[in-house]
């Protein structure tokens, strides 16, 4: 599976769900800017003695990550949408992205690939779940419908 | 449904508990001792503008907990069984304990309650997913299987 933080801007957040992805591996995927730099001990100290392990990417555009993976299914998540994460046939390889944690994934991205948006269900508050939360939850639905083959 | 956390040490994941029970419409029970004060600064800012919504519980011990939801469903997550916590069939009012981030859920209380150990899938590192992640992918779980009614 694959993880994409799209402008991720709280390192910590980004090194929790480092920490996520090595313990399934599965893929991190980091679309810059960023709003840290990857050697900041932010990261490092969230990710504790995971980060050196994890299969890391980075990006210069999504463009560039979805060009050099055209048969791959690419998932955003975001509140925008009343597509429930778990309402999605995930496959092995597929992309979920995540948008930066103080607006989510661009209006012009999600307008582009409205049939693979998707949502967690929460109570109507304007606000959302912590990113490393959601990852979390998007990514082991995701592994529970494949098997947890990792 | 409710979380349960047992001897917490870490403010930063007992807020983004908190946070993702508000938005869920869970109740969040704290056993002390805890490793930290409630009025703390730092629960309040992983919390955010949540803390003061979540529907918080303070208990001295677990054992007073069960013995006030006698009717109800206790699970222990721990990384010591091999039952996941996707083959769970959860109800509604269930309790989901988690232990302290340092040192998990008891043994002797495993033994007492080796039927309902739950486990998330990971790779064998002998290490652990964040305590905040791990609440929500089995918080999450049991909301996607009582159809996400809150």
């Amino acid at each position: 599976m694959n993880i994409v933080l799209l402008n991720p801007e709280i390192p910590y957040n980004t090194g929790n769900i480092g920490r996520s992805c090595v313990l399934t591996n599965t893929s991190l995927h980091l679309i810059k800017p960023m709003g840290f730099s990857l050697d900041e001990k932010q990261v490092k100290r969230a990710g504790l003695d995971y980060w050196n392990s994890v299969d890391l990417h980075t990006w210069d555009s999504l463009e560039e990550l979805i060009k050099a993976n055209p048969d791959s299914n690419f998932y955003f998540a975001t509140t925008k949408t009343k597509k429930k994460y778990s309402d999605v046939k995930y496959e092995k390889n597929d992309f979920i992205v995540f948008g930066p944690e103080s607006r989510g994934v661009p209006e012009e991205i999600l307008e582009a690939n409205k049939e693979n948006c998707i949502t967690i269900p929460m109570i109507k508050m304007g606000r959302s779940l912590n990113l490393s939360n959601s990852a979390a939850i998007i990514l082991y639905e995701a592994l529970r419908q494949t098997g947890f083959d990792f």
